[in-house]
């Protein structure tokens, strides 16, 4: 397909990436930062514009990688009838390019994506269209890309994995950032709790988390636990989270 | 080395198996429930035994991998002077062993070990020891099977690395747990999710979880947050850890 991508950031570098090594031709990078986009538009052999209205008309696609509030301000003057317009957003309404185009939708990639990243992760991708158009053309451009890990969600079962994918990626990033000040400050090495970081996240294609739940808190160890919670008295935030955690995995146990 | 193993579970069985695969002797397997210690002595072409009466005394090392409560009560009968004997556990002072022998010291794996695992992890080893006998012997046994990833940590320092490993191990996966009722109950597919949790922790190879923070919390985007708490208005322990977390990650940025 020939594709327009519309942003500069993370998810714009990063799908950008995957539909070039898909054999998709990027038309053009359309982006207020214009280093970003000429930059990425160097790496992708094609052109970019920081004009709005010099946007190139003859795309298949065209792709918003914008952050969620930037998206209204984007759009506010762009009108491309009867091409595929999606939006890369969760949390976003896809109704909110419906003056854009008569075929819209969502193209979102549930994955945390680090422009930086040397090799790409699995991305998988959940789409929404406004019609039969729109769908197939962003299904087909999501398979190109995902393999079999793609599926149609709509605007809300899209908000309910948003929320899932919080729960388990920047709530569990922000145990790892807990655990790596606290081993700072009691002299640990946090590069010593890789190994385990790893193990647990990837043990899950072959056990679920019910199962693998292991510590004081499941055993009822409450000596353990006492000891714990002492250690943590300077660690006010930790504590707080500790007792919580802790409580919630005995509550269901 | 000659090696003793007294425990069935576990940490007994992936130890074992590392030992083994190091080129190490396990001279018997010493454990009450005696399927499982035959079991255990058949895989690794050895001798096992349920009488801790009949203990091989002939051994260099004897681990004692079993549950920390259970630590005082399999070794109130047990006397192996001038052996080394270590138990695996974070919790249990390493001084509880005092009578048992005159070297004496722990090997601690932190790692979340389960017999079923098909191909065994990194498995990073903290050695402590009561005299320079027990500290060498028992440094390059975990070295012989954890390669550089070998450090001696007294009984305070092993009770700190022992919350950081619940913090991002235990309380990690009860997150994952509560995201995979979460998706079950709103007909959602948990799995969708493992490309995520997958990166979530494997780039902190490359970047620290301090840099790699992202989501509604940290960008205050208290729209979607409010959104989200209002879809999980009937799943009250993740709406208050969602609450906990976001203010958490809030107060630190």
């Amino acid at each position: 397909m020939e594709i327009v991508i519309i942003g500069t950031g993370n998810v714009a570098s990063v799908l950008g990436r995957k539909f070039k090594d898909a054999g998709h031709k990027i038309l053009q990078v359309v982006g207020r930062d214009s280093m970003a986009a000429s930059e990425l538009a160097y790496n992708w052999d094609t052109v970019s514009t920081n004009y709005f209205s010099q946007i190139n008309k003859n795309a298949d696609v065209y792709i918003i990688a914008v952050s969620d509030n930037a998206i209204a301000s984007v759009i506010s003057e762009l009108k491309l009838p009867g091409k595929v317009v999606a939006h890369t957003a969760a949390s976003v309404p896809k109704e909110i390019l419906k003056d854009v185009s008569n075929h819209f939708g969502v193209f979102y990639p549930l994955q945390s994506l680090r422009k930086e990243m040397m090799s790409l992760p699995d991305i998988p991708i959940f789409v929404d269209g406004n019609d039969a158009k729109a769908k197939n053309t962003l299904d087909s451009l999501a398979h190109s890309i995902a393999n079999e890990k793609v599926a149609i969600a709509g605007d809300d079962a899209r908000l309910k994995l948003h929320v899932a994918a919080v729960v388990v990626s920047n709530f569990t990033n922000h145990l790892y950032k807990l655990a790596e000040d606290y081993c700072k400050r009691e002299g640990l090495d946090f590069k010593q709790l890789l190994p385990l970081i790893a193990e647990t996240a990837l043990r899950l294609k072959e056990v679920s988390p019910a199962e693998a739940q292991t510590g004081p808190a499941i055993r009822h160890d409450e000596e353990t636990i006492h000891r714990h919670i002492e250690l943590l008295k300077n660690f006010p935030q930790l504590k707080k989270i500790y007792e919580l955690m802790t409580g919630s995995i005995q509550a269901g146990s």
